[in-house]
């Protein structure tokens, strides 16, 4: 027998959330209706009676957070912030997945009040959502005070079995259990159905030991059931010093008569007949579609009323704090702009500037830390258990730990991909400018996260040390070969390999006042020597991406161009001179970012790099996109092959890295053409 | 006191692999010590009590396999390998992390005999371990018979804390858990110790309880105590219905008096008075370096004689059963040959030959398969979740499931990045040609092992479907734009992007006949339509990676040359109709691989992209590196941005890809120029 909607409310309001779902994938003819209609009871009970939001406030520093992982479950999401009353309007759902929408088919940070963050990439939520707890707790640390108690906000995600399958998803975890994230709490939709069918086909673990295993509190419940889900969110939301997870037993595609339990709820419209017969099931009316009825509306304005409130309270001890403590409310405010210094520049060029010895740039990089952390609050990060290599400790600053979030070192263990993740939810929570660090070649274990950060226009920071064959003996498997071009490629990210300690001030400068998108420093591990630069040099050039270092002299012909980066700078350097004593006139131009070069006016870049002059390009890496700026017809100077186990004076020597080298290959390529 | 070298041939032997890694590290003055000290104990009573294998026959199908996830350790493996009597020298061991050496510092599979698989960036190894195990499963089902049992070896693993920190380490495991691979063992080297100091650090959670919950059986042991290993080893041995992991506690450095359970003594040398300390400490002889005591040359001997006598026996088995079944042995032949018949092309295009309907390319690919599938019986794989979508399940097969490995479909689950690594063992473990599908949006999650693939020359098959912003509705996170090019800036792997059917046929006859790297078939969601081709082509001219499709009509000025790829070509032809009624005559050169296209001699290149022609590229991605085949002067039709949520006609139509957009942009450009 279908249940009345009239007897009861709060299934009626459940099944608008169902049908609002329904519809709007059969409008767009395309999306994931099952989902959301196996979800729509628990996410109503989070919603109506946990979440604590200002609908009309979305930006409300200690609004609760709530995170879709699950993302291709949007409409569950969009029918949940159209309900309580976000700026999301029916005609904004009746665009799902259509262009220029508010409504795209997975949810995008941006489109839409309310959305916390871009999901869809199965696992990303589950950091991102380890990366809200945690700056939530950052926050508390560094603004609660005995008689106020301004942070103290939780953050809820939805998971399915794809986001705990990924290991993205159990790195992040396996940080969130260490941390004892109390204020974290995630609902897994165990429904038991993938794509290919049943879960049993590929995920018969025991989720829930696992998760114990990671020192979560773990509840199993009917996830259709309302007062199971009610008992389990209030223990959540009781438990203080472990994260929850919540396993919610579902149906997917529940109240669908025909798709109930199958796979073919997951990713495709149910179809008029069945979404019809759905509608029958349900004794919901066959038409208007996107139906609202008045009391439902009139329950979720009740709870949008009940967040204002809280809110209004929150404003006012928020008020009493900031009178009781204006110098911890100008922390606050300064914390939460991200604010940077005007003279940041200048401030980290002088922390750098004594240095007149060769040294490494991940090692300049930990000098300029220091100083930027002292003059950006809101600067913190760490390494994916690589510290002592990259050089990324705040000193003086302790480590986060679990219970101990007053520090702004991450300890993020050998999990490159879950602190991606974790950045980005850092980042989205607002605050933090997140750092974090390990060696160039495992970006390549991170750049779902790297993708996801530049598509949202995060703030983030990569510190990738260990950036070409140059660090020698460990070998091919460690050797960035691809990466430095491949990052180039992802569109908002920009990449910047310094070649001494200025350039790695001037690249931090950047990272730190780029606030619509990530940057990534690309660092050597082996010594470097300071490069000398004209007279009258102005170091703001530097900020462009490439400039010239260093003249030609005169010469018996129209001078070459020495195009290069990083470690290869010095070298070409050395060449420059060889060449001179040749006779053949070259200027060498830095680069250490193609995309900022990019940026610039057409005829600055032409009088960096005139377009008719022999051009010559120098990375030790992939070459392979570099004409764009040097031309077909340059030299490229690279690695298109994998590296080799040797102390990295013999593979510079092997590679023909060298200044003799190649001054050589520069003379002999100017004869033969 | 120490102990008394000559009263235990164990503790010597022990010592001896201990001293080899110290002597080496010191001698190359880089590397890692402490983990080959710390597992010294259990590798020993491995090597020597369980490890099957006959050192004069590395090859030996039947062997059992080792493999060294923590692969930073490579000394240890060397130093066993060294002792057991593999082609390995001691003078070999001297050159470790040397140029053109032996002995990398980290093992790369070819390196030396005995090393099975390239390791050292973490959590690689675990994977590779379970498909290698499925491997053997695999044959065991093919091959055994009642009568005759030719294959039944084990994979036996030693991992790190890394290695388990790491996402694809957790993904692996839940794969090998939910196959039951009770041949399948792993030893947890659980020094406690990470390079930021302490696990405590960051890695507090239940390893042991993690894995019962993927369904491991889990021994916890003192991994110096030699009777607790012995005992544990037999017992993960004589498990044959669950995995194994065997959590055994260490101590890095043992044997150091000062770096004993330091973090300094992972990744750098003791340093010469450390060094003559831990010799001194373990009564080991100052000098000289490199001593390996004949006493333990003889122990090692007896078990290398036990492991040929081993093999003999198999031999003898082998031949029964072959003399018993020739047929099956004729299969098994094919099998580890991995052989594809001559005419593999011609029947793979005759299997689409029909199709004269549009299509996607990924269900050409389907068709394809199922060809494939019949003449190579040797290919085998699955799906990340997404075979309803990737259409990759080969028909008739049955799923490969707990106790079921007859079938050749794999169902992976939601594991990118673990299904790589799995795919890189069971190439490794001879006989599979294995493919891996998913979306082309999660290569990213999968990068490291396919960049591992292209460094060991593995013949991996990628299946990356819905491979641009057309895949429409499920929006910017779903859609490729920088990963084509970035995919294929990886040193020797091949990406291939058909535009129909037959381009299909031939990039699947390219990967199937390319047997020293992996490759990529990158292919289309929506349906494309079949190509026309000139009267008299000849379909070997697409395996060439690019060709002319159709020749200019007569214009008034040379022809320009269009390229595109994929589903671009379609639309490009339609610009070239367009173009001709406008008087503008040019070419549509389709290059689904511009790898491939870059590997034909320069004349035949010129032949089909001449350098002066105008020249214009349309790929619906990021177009950045195709200046290398087109010029700086071409102009690029592609996408620099993210992409959007909406159906694809209309992206195509927002973003400038229809055909009469192309030919308007081509004509505005050729007018400017």
């Amino acid at each position: 027998m279908p249940p009345d909607p009239t007897r009861d409310l709060e299934t009626l309001a459940v099944n608008t959330i169902k049908m609002l779902a329904v519809d709007a994938v059969e409008q767009a003819k395309s999306g994931h209706p099952g989902m959301p209609m196996g979800a729509a009871d628990y996410a109503f009970e989070l919603w109506l009676r946990h979440l604590r939001f200002d609908p009309k406030a979305p930006d409300w520093p200690d609004r609760d957070r709530f995170v879709l992982s699950a993302g291709h479950g949007s409409m569950l999401l969009y029918a949940l912030l159209h309900l309580s009353g976000y700026d999301l309007s029916l005609e904004d759902l009746k665009a799902f997945r259509q262009w220029d929408s508010r409504t795209p088919g997975h949810p995008e940070h941006g489109c839409a009040p309310g959305v916390e963050t871009t999901t869809g990439p199965l696992g990303q939520g589950v950091g991102n959502a380890v990366g809200m707890a945690i700056a939530a707790r950052l926050a508390a640390e560094r603004f609660n005070t005995p008689a106020h108690r301004i942070v103290g906000h939780r953050v809820w995600a939805i998971v399915s079995d794809g986001d705990l399958m990924e290991g993205v998803g159990s790195e992040a975890a396996s940080i969130a259990g260490h941390l004892r994230l109390g204020n974290l709490a995630y609902i897994y939709d165990d429904n038991r159905i993938t794509i290919e069918g049943s879960t049993d086909l590929a995920f018969s673990e025991d989720v829930g030991r696992r998760f114990e295993a990671y020192g979560f509190f773990v509840q199993r419940i009917d996830g259709h059931d309302h007062t199971q889900i009610r008992t389990a969110l209030a223990a959540a939301a009781a438990e203080e010093t472990r994260p929850s997870l919540v396993i919610a037993r579902t149906h997917i595609g529940q109240g669908s008569p025909n798709r109930h339990d199958s796979a073919k709820a997951h990713g495709e419209p149910l179809g008029p007949a069945e979404a019809a017969a759905t509608k029958a099931a349900l004794g919901w009316p066959a038409q208007p579609a996107f139906l609202v009825p008045d009391e439902v509306r009139s329950l979720f304005a009740v709870r949008a009323a009940e967040g204002r409130r809280a809110h209004d309270e929150w404003r006012g001890r928020f008020e009493a704090w900031s009178a009781a403590d204006p110098e911890r409310r100008a922390a606050w405010d300064r914390y939460h702009e991200r604010a940077v210094p005007a003279d940041l520049f200048q401030k980290l060029l002088a922390a750098v500037g004594g240095e007149e010895k060769p040294a490494a740039t991940r090692v300049s990089s930990g000098l300029v830390l220091q100083k930027a952390a002292e003059l950006v609050p809101s600067l913190c990060g760490g390494s994916a258990d690589l510290e002592p290599s990259t050089k990324t400790a705040i000193k003086g600053s302790p480590s986060i730990a679990p219970g101990a979030f007053a520090g702004r070192n991450f300890h993020f263990g050998v999990r490159e991909h879950g602190m991606g993740a974790v950045l980005n939810g850092l980042a989205l929570a607002g605050g933090p400018i997140p750092y974090g660090a390990t060696f160039l070649i495992f970006s390549d274990y991170m750049r779902p996260p790297i993708r996801l950060a530049a598509m949202t226009g995060l703030q983030v920071i990569y510190v990738f040390t260990h950036d070409s064959v140059f660090l020698g003996e460990d070998g091919p498997t460690h050797q960035p070969i691809e990466q430095v071009m491949s990052l180039r490629l992802v569109p908002n990210l920009v990449v910047i390999r310094p070649a001494d300690a200025r350039e790695t001030a001037a690249a931090w400068t950047v990272a730190l006042q780029r606030r619509g998108g990530p940057t990534a420093l690309v660092l050597s591990r082996q010594d470097l020597p300071p490069l000398k630069r004209p007279d009258g040099f102005r170091p703001e050039t530097m900020l462009r991406g490439g400039y010239i270092l260093s003249e030609a002299g005169p010469g018996r012909r129209a001078p070459v161009i020495l195009i290069a980066t990083g470690s290869e700078v010095a070298p070409a350097v050395e060449a420059q001179g060889i060449l001179a004593g040749q006779g053949v006139g070259s200027r060498v131009v830095s680069m250490p970012s193609l995309e900022l070069f990019m940026q610039q006016p057409e005829a600055d870049r032409r009088a960096v790099v005139p377009p008719d002059a022999p051009t010559v390009v120098i990375e030790a890496g992939r070459t392979h996109g570099w004409e764009r700026v040097a031309g077909i017809d340059a030299l490229m100077i690279g690695l298109d092959r994998f590296g080799a186990s040797a102390p990295y004076k013999v593979l510079a020597e092997k590679f023909g890295f060298t200044g003799p080298q190649i001054a050589d290959r520069v003379r002999r390529w100017l004869g033969d053409s």
